[in-house]
């Protein structure tokens, strides 16, 4: 396939790394516009309490100290769907952590020592910390004005209670599927609060001059979708505020989105007026006081006929979305469509609800949901054909969604290429034919996550310089996921000219057109097909100028190296330079422009779903070997499977696989903050862990190119899929290899050796917990 | 006419003003990028010498310096035309001020001690000053190697002289007009040099990484010439080097453009790699260093009828370009076109040489060579009227270009208000009517500039945002002209929105789109065209949504406050922002793009001479008063006309008249950058004296809108119009008042009482020099 092209399909060395290899990548504290101050946040160290009084005063009168902001002095809210946000804690404060007040001086300690000068009286409220407790009716009340909150329309909180958004799908008829089948299953799943753990902490500077114009550096993943965020808190129109991307982003994952050191630094400009005020976020800060992944207890119940055939399935989740909504009522949404699995179930019914706790916030995170239903539903899998005594590769294989299926959200699929992954891995591990030493299993787990941000627009300008170089326009962040790279490689492709040809700026919503958001997998899908445009009608007016200038019919001519060609003339070859010289003399310049908005796929019925344009999946098979006296697992070899759409840079799909998978190996031993009551016990990386390089075991990943009708030369995103499998499918090879099954996430050895012992004390062999009652 | 438009034809607060007004407009100096080194330049003590060595040994080992630089660390030359500059002197030094050796250091104390610490061995080498003296055989050859510089191919350097371009312009059979003359004027006048004398210097900051990517933040007037300048110096693709102009440039006036302090950043950023370093000049070298006006010599030969008609006129000028040709070889083209004078004259001949000269390097600066045969042609007016008895504003009126009529360059004139100009004055001035007193005396003078950079480009893209504001992406830079005003007038006006709603960021190679220059009084009809096409192009796209969302026919559609109306419907209207979001969501956005290049005009005869696109044309009439005892003129009031086509925002024509003005009145009576043999007298703005608020007339100015078949609304050029006639005039309402003529500027007491002596001494009626001989 490589062949047919000479950029796409190839792995180039990636256009970043010579500035990161040498140190000079610019990071946002890198950054220190002329006369800055630093900030630091005052936060809350009460789960639930009122705020009686904030004295300031000793703080302001510290030397060097320039400003000290509360939450009286900006009466706005924010939040992406609901406005449920304050910017600094007004009336009360909702977690351990909460901004409540803020500092900017001459420098960081300055900072720093002012913050333990406010003082704060605080009223104790009673708290909550578990969905299911917060969603009982005699819970305490959050947002006592959540119903009045402005939101955005298919976003439904429930007033009076903690649920700030309910998810329902149902497809066929659920009672009727349970009624027709001949077991039922019903299992509980818990997955914790995670971190995303990203190397580099959030931060932002922000200047607001006298005539609220606002000029805002972040590392914030999204440049557009902060624009409009602080547009919509404070009325602004969008062109009043300017967002400028750091040029390096160290670690998104998901975690960079909203307005996080973001809101804290525009809250000290918008009173400390015309300096930059910088807010970079301590690793405590980080891992207690910015994004945590949704905190998700799964309860599944699935009807099957003899033989394995899957009826009906019916999914209750209750996501903690913490003291704040952020993206939890979308986490919902994501989580939920995909909760029943890629499976061609007939009956489906699923409800999820965004609850309110009284602990730190959770938002976006890599897989956006779907990782703590892939937790639930691939374990579930091997549960029933244990019971049932099936393989689990057959018991998927014979279920798992082809082109042609109707989804359990109902629109029709097409570009799944998920049963090729499952056959890829299968044939890698030789399943059922490699024989595993004692204590030693193997598992396999499918994923499916939903492309995010569906119907959402991507922007970009090719902009074809006097000699021929190009310069990319484009809102995608780079955050260390290789978008430049596959961007540039997108145009020097259309273009025919070098890849070293073509340079890309980071964001600025000045300057750079729109771009919805870099998340949810769609960079290389949707800003791929708006650069792909943007380079096909630059390449567009190079023919017509080349045709002119070199005499030749449009048809016959190719562009190759920099260069035109006329097909059957080498001789009468012109660069691009010489093309635009010969035109407009030392001012030849193109501008090519590109915005797609997708629009449905032909042939979809009126009215039908709208659909998510293509799906993340990937199939990871383990082998696992488990020491019965420490309860340790030692994971021997992961495989792994991604469906790309087509590769545009293979390698770097392949590091998106190694990627995921190096976080599926901490969320399934290691990661989550853990609570003591109000206490986070682990704010450090020292006691949260992450897996080092020691903890990785040997991976083979593999990309399958099933190719997508409207991604950029067919690709797909991939970097959601790679994480969520890789948890379910230990699970499953754990239980193979001793017959002990962990429900909750991490999968701990004192959870294993507890396990064991209770497995040992039944003297018999130990069914899981649900294993399968006849129905009725 | 103001009517007609809801933006263009009024003067809604300027845009910058804001800004301006509370101190928070960034200059350059107001920028540091994190690591920032201070540079400082060595610069030559000989106006002519060979450099034998040089020591940087001492000066390296300083403490807190990083780093010196000398010629022989870039072996590139610079330069627009002729490619005849070296960064930093290589093998020998060409006047007092050039640049040597330059230090950067941690701070401006340390690098300016580092450079007592250098020392070079000179050896002197015979200097020449005057152009006359320079083109004569004997003269030393300032470049030994002109002929093997690389340069543009409009530029005839003359091989083994001092003359790097040479300019001819031939209309009719000169030898036959003088023949058929009734009389023979000749006469020869003198310009100085000047100096820009903008209130902010100039100043760079250059950083060069290892991989040799340029980042270049500056006060240059047009970021895109400055790019193609460095590239093709070093020989590197465009798109690795990128120009990020001050977001406020203080004052221009050509002087700012090329490479000035840039050079000298970029010398030490290519040696001390990965720091940002800043060079910002002291006022010493602004006014002994940087760039000037070219001295001039002009010799005006003009055959006469009786009556007045002009039949022939041959001017010869000597344009002294100092060490370095700049934009020298184009001053005397733009210099040269129009040196015949505005006047139907059939037979025209003129010849321009461009010299160099040891002295600092003269570049553009307003009105680009039209000022200083504006100097000559106006006054040689009045000598024949008054020699022939006929009225100066006869004289003119009578033989004042109209439309039709064939320029002295062979285009057919179009657009050409001049002869309303001079009406204008002329009513305003009660010519010829008003009784003046004692000493008194009135003179006029007319004046002409081509627009420059005809056959150039400039590119603009419309951003509208999803809540319909715009971005206006153009990389004209403000350089306190109000272009930015302008620019965003025309968006507002096209797209019937508030011009509170535009907003344009200042250029940035990597975003905005190109521009050829910020120069020439270009940018309103260049760039204005540009945004006009853009937003035109944006406007059609809303049009396009419209009609869909509004179910309306487009030509039913009008844009007004925001918001798209159907004729005949007013209740149908919705928001610019309503029709985005009803077609794409929250992800609406539009791109209008605008690439303007100048067509020859419709009905121009093919192979005909590719002509100006339009003309700068102004009319100053002033009253005078000469005081006998002391010499002193005291200008009672000066009357202005100009042609601006459309005046998109009349005050801030009217601005640019009197600011024209005030420059007149500058270099009338004081501005000469003074040598003593080598040594420049008056390096200080206390010794090189530009007019102050009390130095200023009572002005009267009137813009005279003849509209432009191509501009933007009609509109044309004004800024370069505005200062050339201001001279000529006061010398000629000198003579009429005392009756003796100054030929040499600037007008100084001791050279009018030395006239008046002159002409006592005489006891005759003092004729001018040259008084009109009877043709053979």
């Amino acid at each position: 396939m490589a062949g047919d092209f000479e950029w796409v399909g190839r792995s180039p060395l990636r256009v970043d790394t010579g500035d990161k290899i040498r140190g000079h990548a610019v990071y946002i504290d890198d950054m220190k516009p002329r006369g800055m101050l630093y900030g630091k946040v005052l936060r809350s160290k009460f789960p639930h309490a009122r705020i009686r009084r904030i004295d300031t005063g000793r703080a302001g009168r510290l030397p060097g100290v320039k400003g000290v902001v509360t939450g009286m002095d900006l009466p706005f809210q924010h939040g992406e769907g609901i406005l449920d946000k304050p910017f600094l804690a007004r009336d009360k404060v909702r977690y351990i952590g909460e901004g409540v007040a803020a500092v900017a001086a001459v420098d960081e300690q300055t900072a720093e020592n002012a913050l333990a000068l406010i003082a704060v009286e605080y009223e104790k409220l009673p708290p909550v910390f578990e969905p299911l407790d917060a969603v009982k009716p005699e819970a305490p009340v959050i947002h006592e004005n959540l119903h009045a909150y402005d939101h955005s329309s298919h976003i439904n909180p429930v007033k009076g209670t903690n649920i700030c958004h309910q998810f329902n799908l149902q497809k066929g008829d659920i009672e009727k599927g349970f009624a027709e089948s001949d077991f039922i299953f019903e299992n509980t799943f818990r997955t914790p609060m995670m971190q995303h753990a990203s190397l580099e902490p959030h931060g932002a500077i922000c200047l607001i001059d006298d005539e609220t114009q606002i000029t805002l550096w972040a590392n914030n993943d999204s440049p557009y979708r902060c624009r409009n965020e602080i547009a919509r808190a404070l009325h602004l129109p969008l062109n009043r505020i300017r967002i400028i991307s750091a040029p390096n982003i160290g670690g998104n994952f998901g975690g960079k989105g909203g307005l996080q050191a973001e809101a804290f630094a525009l809250a000290l400009a918008w009173k400390v007026r015309n300096r930059p005020i910088k807010v970079i976020y301590t690793r405590a800060e980080e891992l207690g006081a910015s994004l945590v992944r949704h905190p998700c207890v799964i309860h599944l119940k699935t009807g099957v006929k003899r033989g394995g055939r899957i009826l009906a399935r019916q999914v209750t989740m209750h996501w903690a979305t913490g003291a704040y909504a952020e993206k939890g009522p979308t986490v919902v949404e994501g989580g939920g469509v995909t909760a029943a699995g890629p499976y061609k179930i007939p009956n489906v019914r699923i409800d999820g609800y965004c609850v309110y706790t009284n602990r730190p916030i959770a938002g976006a995170m890599r897989g956006y949901g779907a990782p703590q239903a892939c937790w639930a539903y691939e374990q579930q899998m091997d549960i029933i054909a244990d019971r049932l005594g099936l393989d689990p590769l057959e018991i998927r294989i014979n279920q798992v969604y082809e082109d042609g299926d109707v989804h359990a959200n109902g629109q029709v699929l097409y570009s799944e290429g998920l049963k090729s992954c499952l056959q890829k891995v299968a044939e890698k591990m030789a399943w059922g034919r490699k024989p595993l030493g004692k204590d030693r299993g193997r598992g396999l787990a499918c994923m499916e996550k939903a492309a995010g941000k569906t119907r959402s627009g991507s922007a970009a300008v090719v902009k074809v310089n006097e000699d021929g170089t190009v310069d990319l326009l484009s809102s995608t962040t780079e955050v260390g996921q290789g978008s430049t790279t596959v961007l540039c490689q997108i145009v020097a492709e259309e273009l025919g000219i070098p890849l070293t040809r073509v340079r890309k700026a980071s964001p600025d919503t000045a300057f750079t057109p729109y771009d919805t958001s870099t998340t949810a997998s769609r960079s290389t899908f949707h800003m791929g097909n708006a650069v792909q445009m943007a380079a096909r009608d630059a390449r567009e007016k190079i023919i017509d100028l080349a045709a002119g200038v070199l005499e030749a019919k449009k048809a016959d001519l190719l562009l190759r190296e920099g260069k035109v060609f006329v097909a059957g003339s080498p001789q009468k070859s012109l660069s691009i330079a010489g093309i635009l010289k010969a035109r407009f003399g030392s001012s030849g310049s193109i501008l090519g422009r590109g915005f797609y908005f997708p629009r449905p796929r032909p042939g979809t019925r009126p009215g039908s779903p709208p659909g998510k344009l293509f799906w993340l999946l990937g199939v990871h098979g383990v082998e696992v070997e488990v020491n019965r006296a420490t309860g340790e697992v030692n994971v021997l070899k992961v495989y792994a499977a991604h469906d790309a759409g087509k590769a545009i840079h293979p390698s770097n799909c392949e590091g998106q696989a190694q990627g995921g998978i190096s976080w599926g190996i901490g969320h399934a031993f290691f990661e989550e903050l853990k609570f003591e009551k109000e206490t986070l016990l682990n704010p450090t990386l020292l006691n949260y862990k992450i897996p080092t390089a020691l903890d990785m075991p040997e991976m083979e990943t593999e990309i399958v190119e099933y190719l997508h009708p409207d991604g950029p030369f067919g690709a797909k995103g991939i970097a959601e899929a790679s994480n969520a499998p890789t948890p379910p499918a230990i699970a499953n090879a754990v239980y193979n290899a001793v017959g002990v099954r962990i429900t909750d996430l991490p999968i701990t050895p004192e959870k294993i050796l507890a396990a064991l012992e209770e497995k040992a004390e039944k003297k018999q062999r130990a069914h899981p917990k649900s294993s399968g009652t006849p129905a009725r």
